[in-house]
């Protein structure tokens, strides 16, 4: 068996010295100028560039981050050119010395569960290169332990990990998150906890492969969160862009900065936006951007 | 705008006289004998043989039932290789004259959610020619709004359709989809039915392009959604396997047949698992099967 994922993630971290991890979300309108392909736009030329706009990140960003989350919904309208592309960029991110969060929310029952989990966490049964395949990936708890515990269990076995979304950033999803009493986020985090725990889910490190993802969106909920899953590695998303506030991202960690890292996308990888074209080289501003979120999320 | 999608299932339905659909869930160990390619096997030869079975299905029960489910998560596992060969088995499945369902599931909010729209349901931003893509995708409820309204508004503006899951076969789902008073599958109905009267969403039909992804589990349970739900579109899954009763099944139609599909998957494409080899062609077997389900269906 892998080392476990918590104790990689861990150690990336305190390497890094940062909490904060990139999400890489392309979009082909707002790639910088080098980047955009000729028109017409083929499916194969805008996974092409998001290839080389992800490797160009990457390489950057790999010294000052421990992770990047990669998610996959940019990559799906372009097809087998868009899946292709996705899968690439997790081995040169791994190349580069990332970890890798596959963001693929994947939601469904038995046996299409089984598949997924297999797909995207791999397993003795699978022979790609477990080095081509991301170190964790997200999912949806709609489904309850139906649609997660075949993830658990090739997580535990792989020694990779499965984040699964607790509360969502977006308050258009309170209509479900909110519902009954307890209200189902809570409900979720009592059931993600009792998940955590099964055999060998537990790292060296104190934390379980199974995670949340928690949006910081009010510093008590997180805090109550948090005390429902003390083992559990959090994954807070949006910050910047999506609302999350410093002190509800604070309460998602446990003692000495363990236990949670933060994610931001656009506000890193779209940062050269907001310059005068020419005034810096893209990447350089990429960079930048990436420098100060990892500061912010600095871990002593 | 593409005719409504409420309105061509209808006709569908009316034109073959039943309500059978048949999931396409494809597994390397259990295809016939004939397909099933030499070792060691690779991702490209898996999925060569998973598009050959079925194109091969396809033709035979395209005059015997309105639509196929296609399950993408049995191909994601593949990759690229299992990507191409989902997209092409949706244009084989037109080609023959079935309607396809893509299950795929999605669940996500705001840019992600439209992005995974824009990949199923397409719209005017979308270069591939419409005949390639699905006439209607399964998705999660999970996150509200948020992760509904990108389909719904795409459904509408294409004449396309998105079920909605709202009450899951399996009962390891419970502890999510029975959870609050009511319990939220009672709640995701009302909201389901509510998504489904924006404005253009109704077919001439009657019926919405907003569907719900019901499991006739108890009569009583399918009988109070369909109160809640009079102008949804059910699309009831695992006849056959998950158990699915009959008297549950009638509980999911209106008058005359109308307002719902039933999907077999298993107990049709893999009929010839239970005879003995070489007794008959593989494909008689199964068009056998999908008959006997198609008449057990049957719409007059």
């Amino acid at each position: 068996m892998a080392e476990h994922f918590a104790d990689r993630l861990t150690q990336a971290v305190r390497r890094r010295r940062t909490a904060a991890i990139v999400g890489f979300d392309p979009r082909i309108g707002r790639l910088p100028a080098a980047l955009t392909p000729p028109d017409p736009h083929t499916p194969h030329s805008i996974a092409e560039a998001f290839e080389r706009f992800g490797v160009g990140i990457f390489e950057r960003i790999a010294p000052l981050v421990p992770a990047v989350k990669i998610n996959i919904a940019f990559f799906e309208p372009l097809g087998e050119a868009g899946i292709a592309a996705f899968w690439r960029l997790i081995a040169h991110a791994h190349a580069a010395g990332l970890l890798v969060i596959a963001d693929v929310k994947r939601c469904d029952i038995g046996s299409t569960a089984e598949a997924y989990a297999r797909a995207y966490l791999g397993g003795a049964d699978d022979p790609r290169d477990p080095a081509t395949l991301p170190d964790a990936v997200t999912i949806g708890g709609y489904f309850g332990r139906s649609g997660v515990q075949p993830f658990v269990e090739r997580a535990i076995t792989t020694g990779r990990g499965v984040y699964v979304v607790v509360r969502p950033s977006d308050p258009g999803a309170d209509a479900i998150h909110d519902h009954g009493d307890p209200p189902l986020h809570e409900h979720l985090a009592r059931l993600v906890h009792q998940w955590g725990q099964a055999e060998g889910a537990i790292g060296s490190c104190g934390l379980s492969c199974v995670g949340a993802v928690v949006a910081a969106r009010r510093a008590d909920e997180v805090r109550h969160l948090r005390t429902r899953m003390p083992q559990t590695p959090f994954l807070v998303p949006g910050y910047g862009v999506q609302g999350a506030s410093a002190e509800a991202c604070a309460a998602a960690f446990l003692a000495e900065g363990r236990g949670a890292v933060v994610s931001a996308s656009r506000s890193v990888i779209y940062a050269y936006e907001s310059r005068a074209p020419h005034e810096r080289d893209w990447l350089t501003v990429v960079e930048d951007a990436c420098r100060r979120f990892a500061a912010e999320l600095r871990i002593e």
